[in-house]
């Protein structure tokens, strides 16, 4: 288990950078405008990592200690390569089910969806790199300590992902309230990739073109949706129904 | 139970609008003006609802939490009697699905089951008077409104209230890791109430030794449960996959 630490000082978090560990935001105050936090900027975009500029009080937070303008937050988790996981997993035999989370933004939604995702048997989760939830404290407790044990690819470019996930014979479900077909009435028994769009707009229209087939759960009452955290958990197990 | 509430957030709102519960006051932040801004005052006229722009501070004053903008101030949570909801029920035609929640403790589970409950066609939820988790601004906004649509029974005395069940031909099924049977091998082609369990420790020995069966979903990972609000809403969703 990893534990989430916070680098501070100009020279630590350099080092951190290029020492490939996962940072999760690193956060640089705004008025300094030096060669170093010129060379942070763009290592910063080199690497794609999640860079804020901030006033200094929100530093002082972060910590007390003298951070010279600069704190990097890594990490608690190893996020894995999409590619490479797609490869073991077919490798070993499994059949492959994974989850693509579109703009999922809150920790526990997130951590929730993690819980379910580690107890039903998927392979694995992809996440954008920017404007998805945060994995912090709150994440970490939603999904009951499952997230340290759940694969989790967070990736520049979703497109790329689905289109790697199609040519490796994966079929791309979009779980929407206006899918066409009911989700028992899927196939869900071939390699599956399903998508979870955001709380407050649902799948990007880009990434709905992409899917093969979309799918819903029948609603009864006068409330539009499920929370999305409880929508996963239906489909997942919907899933593992087929397959068992 | 009469207790004033503040509501707040877009959807909380507009589902409190539609589920024509009586409203004190909406207060509406007077500087936005986009598309839901008027869906809330076009609704505000149509109702005849009380509504006033007021500046941002103002409902930052009514609530902390994140309100996007809107606050709705009303009153009234009705608790349903359990015998008078399921003698109704039986009257209308319908095929009774009732759940009872022993000690679901945290706010936000007790609003998510209750979005998927009234999502999902449950006649109602019973919740013992003691030991529950609280109606507050978290419960609503959890169940995204549907907390004004779901019939809600507040009983005493839940040994009772499975008696009652029982003699009415309901058939009591407790869902529990330790379920003899897994969940879609259940008949749940007749009249039924689910028991739910608390995140601490399940549900309680007396009321386990009165279940007709016992269910469990298949666990495929190191995690120990799923959340009990995505447990419910499975359980719901194979309720209506076999009743549909």
């Amino acid at each position: 288990m990893k534990k989430q630490l916070n680098i501070y000082g100009i020279r630590p978090v350099l080092e951190l950078i290029e020492s490939g560990q996962e940072i999760d935001t690193i956060f640089l105050q705004k008025d300094i405008h030096t060669e170093w936090s010129y060379e942070i900027k763009e290592k910063a975009k080199k690497y794609k990592l999640n860079l804020k500029n901030v006033p200094k009080y929100k530093l002082n937070r972060l910590t007390q200690k003298n951070h010279q303008g600069i704190v990097a937050i890594t990490s608690i988790i190893n996020f894995q390569n999409f590619e490479n996981l797609l490869v073991s997993t077919f490798e070993k035999g499994d059949f492959p089910i994974f989850l693509l989370l579109d703009r999922v933004t809150d920790v526990r939604n997130f951590g929730s969806i993690c819980r379910s995702a580690e107890s039903l048997g998927v392979h694995g989760i992809i996440i954008p790199k920017k404007g998805s939830a945060k994995i912090n404290e709150i994440t970490t407790k939603s999904s009951a300590g499952a997230i340290y044990n759940t694969n989790i690819c967070r990736e520049d470019n979703l497109i790329k992902v689905i289109h790697l996930a199609k040519e490796s014979g994966l079929n791309i479900i979009g779980c929407t309230e206006k899918g066409t077909k009911k989700i028992y009435n899927m196939n869900f028994k071939q390699p599956t990739l399903i998508i979870i769009g955001s709380e407050e707009n649902g799948i990007t229209k880009e990434l709905l073109k992409l899917c093969d087939n979309t799918t819903k759960i029948p609603m009864l009452g006068k409330t539009k949706a499920l929370n999305v955290a409880v929508a996963t958990g239906i489909i997942l197990y919907e899933y593992n129904r087929q397959n068992l």
